[in-house]
C-alpha cells in the first residue's frame, strides 16, 4: 500500500503516530525511534506502514538465487519487513540486473556499532547478487537538523566514509557521495521531479512537519528520494533510468520511499523496492535505537575493549536473577535481555546461539559470564573495524567517492579475475 | 523595513495582498500582476514593502560616480525604488567593488519587449561602475511552476540566454547560469543555509503558498537567494564572501529579496541592495505587466514591423479622443495612454518626448500620428535586437555560461585596453 490519494488511512495512522500517541505509544520517524516498556511492536509498524513481512519462503528464495546461505540478519528476522523484494528477485532471475542504494546521515564523528547493520547487510548484498552500491551520506540533513556548520557536517560525512569503506565495500561496484558535494544536474533535476508531486500537506501526514518548521524540512525528502532512480547517476547507468533499485535500510526510513514509490510511476520511473530490518537496541534495552549521541546508550565502533567491557558490565539491560540462588530457580527471560539481543545481531553461529540461549534461560549460564561472552564478541567486532578503518587512506576515499564510472561494477570483469 | 520577527506587519499586510484584498485590490507577486482600473498603484507597493523611493539626489549621486548622464530609465522613474543603494554607492566612491545580480524565469520561447527593461538596465549599470553581472536563468522554477518539462525548461533557458547574450553583456565580466545546470556545490550550500532559517509560516506570509500547495513552492526561494551571495561564484569572486550585490529586478521580486536581506545577517554575508523598476504595461493599459504567454497583451522581439504596426494599432490602449474634433477640444489624458508609457521606456532623447507629450496633451497632435510614431520605435529595438541575436553563436552561449574565472571582470585589464 502506498502514499497517495487511495491510501489516505495510511497516512492519517502514520500522522496519529507522530502526533497524538506520542505519549502512550511507541513513536518511530525517521529522527526519532521510541519504543513503549514492551520495546518496539514491529508488527504493529508493519502494518502501520503497509509493507510486508519477510517470510522463510522468500529467504530460502534468497539463498538459492545466490547459491550461498542467507545471511544471519534473514535468518534471524533483523531484516524483515520488505516492499516489492519479489519483483526484483523475478526481474534478476530473468538476467536483469538491479542496484543497491543506502545511506548515513553523518551526525556523529565515531559510529556505534548498530550502524554496521546496514552497511554489513548491503555487503553481503553486494557480495551475493554481484551488484552496484550508491550510498548518500546526508550531510545536508544533519546541517538541517542539528546544531551543526555545514563544513562541520561535510567533515563528518568524509570521517563517516571511511567506517563505510572500512566494512569492505567492493571498490569496483561502490559510489559513495556526499550531497553537498553531489546534489547538481540530473541528481538535481530528479529532486524538482519529486518536490513537484508531494506537498506540504503530505509531508505533514508522513512526518509530522508543522507550518513553523523551516523549509530545509521541505527540501530534504526531494534529496533522499533521489537516488532511488538510476537516472540521478548518469557516471554509473548512464541511460538507463529504467534500472531497478533495492534499498536495504532500517524500517524508520520507509517514510521517505513510502513518498518515494507513490512519486515513482508519475515521472515515468520504476518504485525501489525496500528490505528493512528492526533497530539495534541501547544497551538500556528496546525502548529505542542506539544513539550516537548519548554515549551512555551506546557502544561505539573506537571504543577499546576495556571500555566495551564496563558499558556492558554497567549498562546493559539484563534479565538475569538478582542473585546466583535466584538464577539458577528462575532463569532469564530472552525477550528483553540485551545482551541476547546483541548476539543474535553478532554471534553467527546458529548452534553456538542456540545453546547459549538454552543455557541462559534455563538459569544454567550467569549474567556474567553471558556478559563476558558478548563482550568478547562485540570486541572483536570493533576491533576488527579499527584495524580496517586504520588502512582506509584519503585516496581510498577520493576513489569510493570519485563520480566516475564504474565499468565493472556488474561484475564481469572481477567475476573472471576472481574464477 | 525588513521580513522578520520586528516586521511582522509587513508580512501581515503582504499576506493581506495576495489573499483577501485580491479581487477588490491590485496583486503584485512574482508571479502576477493585476492592478485596479487606476493602474498599478506604486506608492502603495513602496509603503507595503517598505522599500525606498529614488529621489534627484539619488540619481545625481549615480550620474556624479560614474562620470556619465543618469540612465533614463532612473530620469523618467522606471527604475523607481531601492533598498540600501546608497550604502552600495558610499563603499564604491571608498573604492569597493560589487557584483550586479539579474535573472530571468524561462517560461516562452521568444522575450516581450518589456523583458527588455532589466537588462538593458543591468548593462548600463555594468558598463558604467564596471563590476561583474550574474545573470541566473530558473528553468527549475519554469518547470515547477509551468506546465513545461525540464528538459523544455532548460532548451528555453538556453533560448533566452541568446536573447540576453544580443543585449551587449560585456563576456569578460559577465556568467549567465542555467539552475538546472549550474545548482550544486557552494550554491547549494548557500541553498540549504537560507532554508534553514525560513519557515513554511513566513512562505505563506510572503508569497501566498498553501500546504495543499507541492513542496516544490518551498524549495525554489532559496536558489533565487544563493546568488544574492558572493560565496555561491567560488569561480567569480574566490573567497571574497563579503563582496556585496546589488539586484536590478522589478519591484514584484521584492519578496524573494525581503526573505534574502532577512538571513543574510544570520549566516554572516552582507544583505544584497536592490534597485526596482515598475512593469512594462499590456498594451491594453496599465491593468498588469506585458506577459510572454498571451500574445495580444505583448509585443514580442521577434515581432516583424508589420505585426507590431498591427499590435499598436488594433491593441495599444489610447486616451485619445473618438474623433479628430474631440481630440483638438479635449486632449489626450496622458496618464494613462499606453503609447505614452511605452516612449517613456524607450524613446531616449527628453526634449522629443517632452514635445510630443505636450502636443499630443493639447490634442495638437493625433492618436493616430503617435501610433506610428510608437511603431518606428518600437520596430527599430525589435529589428536591432533580431540582429543582435542572429550573430549569438554556441560557442557565445558557452563561453557567458561556462563556470571559469572572469579574470577583467573588475576592469583591470578591459580598461588599459580600452583606455
Amino acid at each position: 500500500m502506498e502514499v497517495g490519494p487511495q491510501s489516505e488511512a495510511v497516512l492519517n495512522v502514520a500522522a496519529a503516530a507522530v502526533g497524538e500517541l506520542a505519549i502512550s505509544d511507541q513513536v518511530v520517524t525517521p529522527w526519532e525511534v521510541t519504543g513503549t516498556s514492551q520495546g518496539v511492536n514491529y508488527d504493529k509498524l508493519v502494518d502501520q506502514f503497509g509493507c510486508q513481512r519477510i517470510d522463510t519462503a522468500l529467504i530460502d528464495r534468497i539463498a538459492h538465487l545466490t547459491s550461498r546461505p542467507a545471511h544471519h540478519f534473514l535468518r534471524r528476522g533483523i531484516f524483515f519487513a520488505h516492499r516489492d523484494l519479489n519483483q526484483i528477485l523475478d526481474l534478476y532471475e530473468q538476467g536483469e540486473k538491479f542496484y543497491l542504494y543506502t545511506g548515513r546521515g553523518p551526525s556523529s564523528e565515531s559510529l556505534h556499532l548498530g550502524h554496521l547493520v546496514p552497511f554489513m547487510f548491503t555487503k553481503y548484498l553486494q557480495d551475493a547478487f554481484k551488484v552496484p552500491v550508491v550510498i548518500q551520506l546526508t550531510d545536508d540533513e544533519k546541517f538541517l537538523w542539528k546544531d551543526l556548520s555545514i563544513a562541520e557536517s561535510k567533515r563528518l560525512a568524509r570521517e563517516n566514509a571511511k567506517d563505510i569503506i572500512a566494512c569492505g565495500f567492493d571498490i569496483e561496484r561502490t559510489f559513495i557521495f556526499s550531497d553537498f558535494e553531489y546534489v547538481g544536474g540530473p541528481f538535481y533535476e530528479n529532486m524538482m521531479q519529486v518536490a513537484k508531486r508531494v506537498t506540504f500537506n503530505t509531508l505533514r501526514g508522513t512526518f509530522g512537519f508543522t507550518p513553523e518548521d523551516h523549509i530545509g524540512k521541505c527540501c530534504f525528502p526531494p534529496v533522499q528520494a533521489a537516488p532511488s532512480f538510476a537516472s540521478s547517476f548518469p557516471h554509473l547507468f548512464g541511460v538507463n533510468d529504467q534500472l531497478r533499485c533495492l534499498i536495504p535500510c532500517a524500517i524508520d526510513q520507509d517514510p521517505y520511499f513510502r513518498l518515494t514509490r507513490d512519486v515513482a510511476p508519475k515521472i515515468g520511473y520504476p518504485k525501489p523496492s525496500l528490505i528493512e530490518s528492526k533497530f539495534f537496541p541501547a544497551l538500556q534495552g528496546e525502548i529505542g535505537k542506539m544513539s550516537a549521541s548519548d554515549p551512555n546508550t551506546a557502544i561505539y565502533l573506537t571504543d577499546k575493549p576495556k571500555v566495551i567491557k564496563e558499558k556492558i558490565r554497567k549498562y546493559a539491560f539484563s534479565s538475569g536473577q538478582s542473585t546466583t540462588e535466584l538464577q539458577r530457580k528462575y532463569g532469564a527471560n530472552l525477550d528483553v535481555d540485551v545482551c541476547i539481543k546483541y548476539l543474535n545481531f553478532f554471534l553467527e553461529d546458529d548452534a553456538e546461539f542456540e545453546h547459549i540461549k538454552k543455557e541462559y534461560k534455563a538459569g544454567n549460564m550467569l549474567t556474567g559470564k553471558l556478559k563476558d561472552h558478548v563482550t568478547d564478541i562485540l570486541s572483536k567486532i570493533a576491533l576488527a573495524h579499527q584495524n580496517a578503518r586504520a588502512q582506509v587512506s584519503d585516496e581510498m576515499v577520493d576513489a569510493y567517492m570519485s563520480a566516475t564510472p564504474r565499468p565493472n561494477m556488474f561484475g564481469t570483469y572481477s567475476d573472471y579475475a576472481k574464477s
